[in-house]
């Protein structure tokens, strides 16, 4: 008999789940069941649609050759019925049945499963702040979301002005968003640096360039209260005492799975409130798999489970899942290493592995750290300034992480950096890496390379570093180093690009 | 004491080796021999040069700070003897010194040594063709060579026309430099494809792009011979009977070590015509080194030794040398793993690891191939297609290789194939990697992750596929193959943009 596989959630891992069953078992039923109006949306593209770099939200849930992604391209290209605006209210585990409500009727039913995937994703944290229900305040995590925004940037009518709260990935972008849109606007982020997967140092470069670009940016401030007129948002009160004028602001402090569906079946939910799998992304009902953001998966430097909320994993978890679901656990998913990028202005910031802080809470006690400022490309290719921060740990000398920043190539480095992690390599195998080398991609030895050399001359004792921060740290307690510039007038002037632009 | 470091040879990894003893003995004595009059030449650039890319020359012999690294530079800030215009005659092993001539004064002399490297490079091959020695006539290898073609471009009078000789990676970007300083130019290639390094397949694209840029481009036809008047060139008689006229040719079909010095004094040289060493850059004399274009060193996949004349491997071997001269063995050059790129137009084309024609001839006879075409980024980003072509083991499902073409970040997916290839990985390694992603640089599952997906369809038969040149095989012998068309009109309207474009 044909089998019937039910994916609750349509967003990223489950119609990757749904398409992936099909591909693998010509005759199976594949159902999913969408909370949402929408399939399949390419949420990390949100930004970028309410900053203008695009104005179809279509493209937001279309094939790469334009055909929408609706319940009928589902039905017609692939044999997947998708219910949409329609919950998932409980799972009868022993009738291996899901209760499901039409939420345009109302209309209840039972369907049964031979299969089940959990992808209920994760809801955007609102903190029960006073005001946080006032008009023009919303976050930036669905299509509704996107769709708000972008109708109050264009809607005009006299001078706009936003605030972001929350300095992390999305609050960044959305920042970005506004000013690309022309809106003023002031991110605010309770800790002392934005984008928390960078070490201060690094953020602080992220968080010059921001200020350089026009946006406003408070850390170590949080909000008190939303101040309202007529039910429409007219400020923010800080913490500290000040308050901005504004008439739109976006919450974005974080993401908490949605895996109460599971839990209320006796499926296991993590500690950190994520349903817990196995590695081939299996419940603790061996007919229950999960994916995506509603999951807690292994950081596989650290191997601790984690939630580990981002696009490009709900999509391999869902690849891994539906192998698993129609073969039978041939397939694992091992983990993640902990990999962020994100676009500020035309900056480039982005983390793999471990940042100092993390490794320092994770125990790590030996750690030999290099940060290494280069242009990207040979100067008469017109390299543009990356900063790196790698760390390695001293007795073993295995590379733990890297931390990019700048307006060059950034992305090829933490690439490079990602796959050394996965690769679990330690200094002595990358020192001489045959990397795509010619002058209009790299210089002759890679930014890299190169700053693994360093971290191998520090390794081998050859030399030792202080970094600005520690040198600041110095001065400040009042001690006097001996300090020998060692360029001459020409040479400093020319080098005044790389601490003027960066 | 304090010991006597002889370097024979200052382009890179002369230079790199004075650099890192430097560095790594403060009191050391540490001579470089150079024959040119340059020192430390940025050779990769020499096309970007004579294209106009930048027109000041000493751009290509300058430190990052603008200082131009000449004899002077390397004596006030680095402490090194540069004796440039100076020719190395021949080592005495016993004695242990070198004896150079000044090429100026023709005085020559016996200099002492305590550790030796001998890093005299490649040599342009320039075949015993009628009327090589023609004026207009050159190879683009040194800085004189770059300095010579640049000035033939600038020196106006008449419509100028080249013909390149050789379609290797020197050849393409030299045709790409003409093409760009406005000369009309052909590139004619004994093989029946332009750079070796990708497969016809792959090759083919490179081609037609050239094409399309406005040079001409002649596969499987070899120079007859040059014609002359008054002592210049004036065409190309080439074996098919075409005759190209001219006024310009550059002579582009490879290189060979210098190793003569080496041999004359007994140590010993492959069968490729390079220096022997072994991992840790040294001779069959234990007191000289060796590194750079000039050694054999161990193809990685392959584990064959091989010439790999590349400005980085020459840089990071230089590295290991110097290492080696000071603290005796302590670091190894394991070897390279076949990584080369290369702009071309628009386009961006690379290999790394094995392609598979250089499978076939490695004996390999389980492969599975897969060639994916997709965009770089998400289609709302402006994404731009790649094209990749990747290999693995059908037994091991050991990954073996990647070649990318497009006008997308190609380089980007070659660095990534060249980490797993360094770290050896194999397919299920590869399937769930974590790599930096945002809209702004790739879709969700990144165009290496679903190419490296379809390898694993069909290493795990879910599916099997025909390439283009299999299904035009099939066409030509007669055979009428069943083919479904599955997209709509519309779509493949939209699709057109992928064959059109690339």
């Amino acid at each position: 008999m044909n089998k019937r596989y039910v994916i609750i959630g349509g967003s990223a891992a489950g119609p990757k789940i749904a398409s992936k069953i099909r591909r693998l078992d010509q005759n199976a039923e594949v159902i999913i069941i969408q909370k949402s109006k929408n399939l399949s949306m390419a949420s990390c593209g949100y930004p970028y649609y309410v900053g203008g770099v695009f104005d179809n939200p279509d493209q937001l849930v279309s094939a790469p050759t334009g055909v929408l992604r609706d319940p009928s391209f589902f039905s017609a290209v692939k044999d997947i019925t998708a219910y949409v605006e329609t919950e998932a209210l409980s799972i009868d585990r022993e009738a291996k049945t899901v209760r499901i409500k039409d939420l345009n009727t109302g209309k209840e039913q039972d369907i049964s499963y031979d299969k089940l995937a959990i992808t209920t994703g994760a809801s955007p944290i609102k903190p029960p702040i006073e005001g946080i229900d006032l008009e023009g305040i919303c976050t930036l995590h669905n299509m509704e979301d996107a769709l708000e925004l972008k109708e109050r940037i264009k809607d005009g009518g006299g001078s706009k002005k936003a605030v972001v709260v929350g300095g992390g990935l999305i609050g960044i972008e959305t920042c970005e968003a506004f000013q690309l849109a022309g809106i003023e606007n002031t991110v605010v982020e309770m800790l002392d640096q934005v984008l928390p997967f960078l070490d201060w140092d690094m953020a602080k470069l992220v968080e010059n360039h921001i200020r350089e670009k026009g946006a406003e940016v408070l850390t170590g401030d949080g909000v008190k209260k939303f101040n309202g007129k007529d039910g429409k948002i007219v400020s923010v009160e800080l913490q500290s005492g000040i308050t901005i004028k504004c008439n739109m602001a976006v919450v974005s402090i974080g993401v908490r799975p949605r895996s109460k569906i599971a839990g209320d079946c006796g499926i296991i939910v993590g500690t950190k409130g994520g349903i817990q799998v196995n590695r081939f992304m299996q419940t603790n009902d061996s007919d229950i798999y999960s994916a995506g953001d509603c999951v807690e998966v292994t950081n596989l430097i650290t191997h601790e489970k984690q939630l580990w909320p981002m696009g490009d994993a709900a999509n391999l978890q869902g690849r891994v899942a539906a192998q698993n679901m129609v073969f039978g656990n041939i397939e694992e998913y091992e983990g993640f290493i902990g990999t962020g990028i994100c676009k500020v202005f035309d900056f480039t910031a982005g983390s793999t592995g471990l940042s100092e802080k993390m490794a320092k809470r994770e125990g790590y006690k030996n750690i030999i750290k290099v940060i290494h400022a280069a242009p990207d490309k040979p100067g008469f290719m017109g390299g543009k300034p990356i900063i790196l921060k790698l760390l390695a740990e001293k007795t073993t000398g295995k590379f733990l992480g890297l931390q990019a920043v700048g307006s060059g190539d950034v992305a090829k480095r933490l690439s490079i950096a990602a796959m050394a992690l996965h690769g679990r390599m330690c200094i002595s195998q990358l020192v001489n890496l045959d990397l795509p080398y010619a002058p209009p991609f790299s210089p002759a030895i890679d930014n890299f390379i190169t700053a693994i050399h360093v971290l191998e001359n520090k390794w081998r004792r050859y030399m030792d570093g202080i970094s600005a921060v520690e040198l600041k740290a110095k001065l400040d307690t009042g001690e006097k180093p001996f300090i020998i510039g060692v360029r001459g007038p020409a040479e400093l002037e020319v080098c005044g690009w790389i601490s003027g632009r960066i």
